[in-house]
């Protein structure tokens, strides 16, 4: 404990948290693809902030262990900036495992519909949930997130497709989030699939005219997404969406290329989206529209892994000298809470080094929600956000195939998870 | 706690443990090659051994709650038999993690051994190890599995590759096995690589006229194990290492066709091996010698999903009504220590149904060990080992592509892991 001062009140004081010792310390992005490691780090931060990374003797000649309000040894352990996840649908209701089961046994994309299955039986719980439910659900999946060293992660609605319950999806959202020490940043998905018996553009329509103007009004989104896909919402209807949804003040998000390109990546340009994730059908020229508009590409290797697909090209794009963000995109269809286990498979499915993967978890994941305060590296001035690992490099990360080596996490300098 | 009888010492009273309410009990093996599971399922068990399983209302009618001494309270939850790992190489000693992110970046196998690396480096860090090393790297392993619901577990030697070495695997083995509430099935797998700048037949004169007399003096090991691989041992090779083996009381395992099918299968059958391990290219003659013969098949998904490799036919076994064993393969190339994610990828990459994947991770592993106890099963006269999952039901083991689910794990009756 830090010695007392009686001259000061104890609301007064700076709040020093030294985390130190590390056999590696991840601190943010390098000038290529990767991460800059240093080798028995340290950081401090002061408030909640970092104000000091490096060598664990530099670090600690200017802010010594005894004058630390709390202090984490992290010796031949890891530390590594706290995980964002930007994309997940982790705000649901009921249980689509038979599913899963169903898929093994072969049934088909379209069987599964005709059996009252996919987004729109999740949409039937979702309407039926409580409040309450909703919010202990998404609690829930946070808790195990945090446990899996995420200290941010974006939740879409979706779910909903009519706004009363849009809305209470966003509630709910902002209540799980204000409650829990993971910052959850909220985006509406009003777009995610059409309702039943519906006309698609009858529904762009009411997400237009109806839901975008009530999710304003409400104030809790913080990005618009669509899901631009052959199919479900087209070039056309998911640029309409995106722009209208600008207009309310909502920052466009995409989903992009998952099964057919069918101009999402086009979209995402002309309309400066953060981020166009998926990009499982993305080519050389669908590609270069994204990196030249400056839109974060976002890939998601569980739905790969989960759809037994191709993934993404992620190479093409780091080969080129551009970073890429990685998520779980969690849903009942990809039930996965682990940026861990996505970094295991980018490496694995993807070919992205250790490095790459723990920079498209970080800092390029925090590129792709718009944050630029720092978050996802532990740069002096940065929220001091950060995941302990119980292994003896970053390497380790992908290299584990499947236990959780989250040791302690802090968020905001406080130690939320140990 | 059970009503105490004065009249009676203590150590004279059955120890009861009762777990009950759970929303899904996975008992065994059913007639086809899925597991027979109860809804509101309980199992009673006295001094280690199962005693009665059912619905909870069956159970406690028979074992009240109020008689017991320990109780666990299931409710929500999924109770199944403790995982059995039945293929591992789980006792090593360096950090190869480095050559995984070699080949993420093409390094083919060959240059990496050029480089030193491969199953030979450590064989150079295990015969530098200490004793005590050895026994402590083990035991951190074994924590692990068991917090992942692993309650008995095969460990191979064959990084040792000489006399002394592999004696001293099978001490630390034994050490660490000896002081863990895990049972660790000891197997001599001396024949797992040619130590340098040795000719492969007197490598093979080696096992059978130094090694296997001082293992079978040394009377830990149960198994013999042989790597039957093109450029490692042919299939005579492997043939007279088993034989040699089974002459000296050890019951044959084999690895067989990883990377070419060069007749393991055959030799499996003709030693009487009680299982073969990889099979990714075997074809279906080579899977009816096996069915025929007895031979238990193991497949090892983590490794093919390391290399990349395409999966082995787990359906061919399974649509001919032949159960199929799952392990982890647990080794510095595969660094996957959890059962339930093996299970995942059995389901993922193989199309094993959940209950098929559970069968393969419980009973049928079992078998692929020789145990005729009732390891793998919560049938009345098993072990009373045991898994609980926070999850509603046992298809969520494979569902859940991630995080690891178990919330408790008892051995022999007692609550090992909480």
């Amino acid at each position: 404990m830090r010695e007392q001062d009686t001259d000061t009140p104890a609301t007064d004081r700076d709040t020093l948290t030294v985390v130190h010792s590390a056999a590696e310390l991840v601190v943010g992005p390098d000038d290529d693809v990767g991460v800059d490691v240093v080798e028995d780090g340290a950081f401090a931060a002061v408030d909640g902030t970092v104000v000091a990374v490096g060598s664990t003797p530099d670090v600690i000649a200017e802010y010594p262990l005894a004058e630390a309000d709390s202090t984490v040894d992290a010796a031949g352990q890891t530390v590594l900036p706290g995980f964002v996840d930007p994309h997940t649908h982790a705000l649901f209701a009921g249980d689509r495992s038979d599913e899963f089961v169903a898929k093994l046994r072969g049934a088909t994309y379209e069987e599964i519909l005709a059996d009252g299955g996919g987004i729109l039986r999740t949409v039937d719980a979702v309407r039926e949930a409580s409040d309450d439910e909703l919010v202990s659900n998404l609690t829930a999946h946070l808790d195990a997130m945090l446990a899996h060293g995420t200290t941010t992660v974006e939740v879409k609605t979706g779910y909903g497709l009519d706004t009363e319950t849009e809305l209470r999806m966003l509630d709910a959202i902002d209540r799980a989030g204000s409650a829990h020490p993971v910052d959850v940043v909220p985006t509406f998905m009003g777009a995610h699939a059409v309702p039943r018996g519906m006309d698609t553009d009858d529904y762009v329509d009411d997400v237009v005219t109806e839901q975008l103007p009530a999710v304003a009004e409400q104030g809790i989104a913080e990005f618009c997404d669509v899901f631009c896909e052959r199919g479900v919402f087209d070039a056309e209807q998911s640029r309409r969406i995106l722009e209208a949804g600008r207009e309310f003040g909502l920052t466009p998000k995409i989903h992009a290329d998952e099964f057919a390109a069918i101009g999402g990546t086009d979209v995402a340009a002309d309309v400066g989206a953060v981020s166009a994730d998926h990009l499982l059908h993305t080519d050389a020229t669908g590609r270069e529209t994204l990196v030249e508009a400056g839109v974060t590409p976002v890939v998601l290797p569980g739905t790969a892994f989960g759809l037994g697909a191709a993934y993404a090209d992620a190479r093409a794009f780091l080969d080129a000298g551009h970073e890429v963000a990685l998520a779980t995109d969690f849903n009942p269809n990809c039930f996965a809470r682990s940026m861990g286990f996505v970094a295991t498979l980018a490496s694995v499915g993807m070919r992205m080094t250790p490095h790459e993967a723990i920079r498209g978890i970080t800092s390029a994941a925090a590129n792709a929600i718009g944050r630029t305060d720092g978050t996802g590296t532990l740069r002096p001035g940065s929220p001091a956000d950060a995941a302990v690992l119980d292994v003896p490099s970053a390497t380790h990360l992908s290299y584990r195939f499947d236990t959780n080596p989250v040791s302690s996490v802090l968020k905001s300098g406080v130690v939320v998870h140990a």
